[in-house]
């Protein structure tokens, strides 16, 4: 099979009632002072009976004889909305009668190929960019145990899909994000970058280099 | 003044020709096979000269006399499209004609009252939700001094807003979210909460919760 760079041909305005994933909402609301205002926002058609848009997954991947650092995943795909390669955590949409933790380990096993045991940790609903849009997500930990030595696990992406898996030291990520930086076809995913920078801030209020 | 909780009235449809702040797009592009495809993206009108619609806002708050630990500020903030109170960091989006950390500086000072010397740090331009918007954002971490004591300096706020502003110790910040979390009125911002796990993450790495 042929590869090549995606990319963007053409954009064009598209009406609500034309759109099969996205609607246009338009906001009746009430303020603290008991004002009626507007808003606007976008909104998924695609949310199921969880009542979650999505989830995004942080992989602890492990050896269980501690052959290698406690490591996780990150992927890179192309996102038409930014025109770029997207360097994220792994993330996918709820499927109707899905618990997010169910999402998160299927997605996980489709991304990158990664078979968790079992959600470590799930957030609280959050609100995905809540100016702008009604999108809502679970942050999902999930524990990827492995026999000894890391491993590279075919993965299962369905047809036309291209991500590119890959696997990093925890404690190499901030290190592995600023490459990224560098690159001027591919964008960082915001929540990936925060969750960096809280880490790289926990590690200099720790040396010193911040201390109070 | 009297004050009542906000809330939604009605939502309806909104055709992209009506909306002022938001437009939907139909993206035409073309993956890795060659193969013409479409996607479908929501897109703020609003972008200016520095081609990013936003900033959010890491505010170090330290002590000259080490008077207090280092800090930072996250606010509470209504927001229609969720319809809840939205835990997160100060944020806004860039004047046309200004700089990201020009108006990170602005948008502590409004949001929170207060005055950042400069900033420390800026990410690399950042996809928001890059599977359903083009929006873009930076992560700016200023620095913001205090003589002494902590100080609740007067916020700046437009007429009609209302955002309450909480300072919380670096560390405590973790602790401080998963109260939130409790509050069925609340939800908590994605990139914040990405924030704090990655903190809490380097904090279990060190004290060899998770060690490998």
């Amino acid at each position: 099979m042929s590869s090549q760079a995606p990319q963007v041909l053409s954009t064009e305005d598209l009406n609500t009632a034309d759109a099969k994933w996205v609607s246009l909402k338009k906001i009746n609301w009430q303020d603290q002072s008991g004002r009626a205002r507007v808003w606007e926002a976008a909104e998924r058609r695609t949310r199921g009976s969880s009542g979650i848009d999505a989830v995004a997954i942080l992989a602890l991947i492990r050896s269980k004889t501690r052959a290698f650092p406690i490591s996780t995943v990150i992927i890179e795909q192309y996102r038409p909305p930014v025109g770029k390669i997207v360097v994220e955590l792994p993330a996918g949409l709820i499927d109707d009668g899905e618990t997010p933790e169910e999402a998160a380990i299927r997605e996980l096993r489709e991304e990158t190929g990664y078979k968790a045991e079992g959600a470590l940790e799930s957030s609280a609903v959050l609100a995905t960019d809540p100016g702008l849009t009604t999108a809502n997500m679970k942050l999902v930990i999930l524990d990827v145990p492995l026999d000894g030595e890391m491993e590279s696990p075919d993965q299962n992406l369905e047809h036309g899909e291209a991500i590119v898996r890959r696997t990093v030291e925890v404690k190499n990520l901030c290190a592995l994000l600023k490459e990224y930086e560098e690159k001027k076809d591919h964008i960082i995913d915001a929540r990936l970058l925060h969750l960096a920078a809280g880490f790289d801030l926990a590690e200099r209020l720790r040396t010193g280099v911040m201390a109070s």
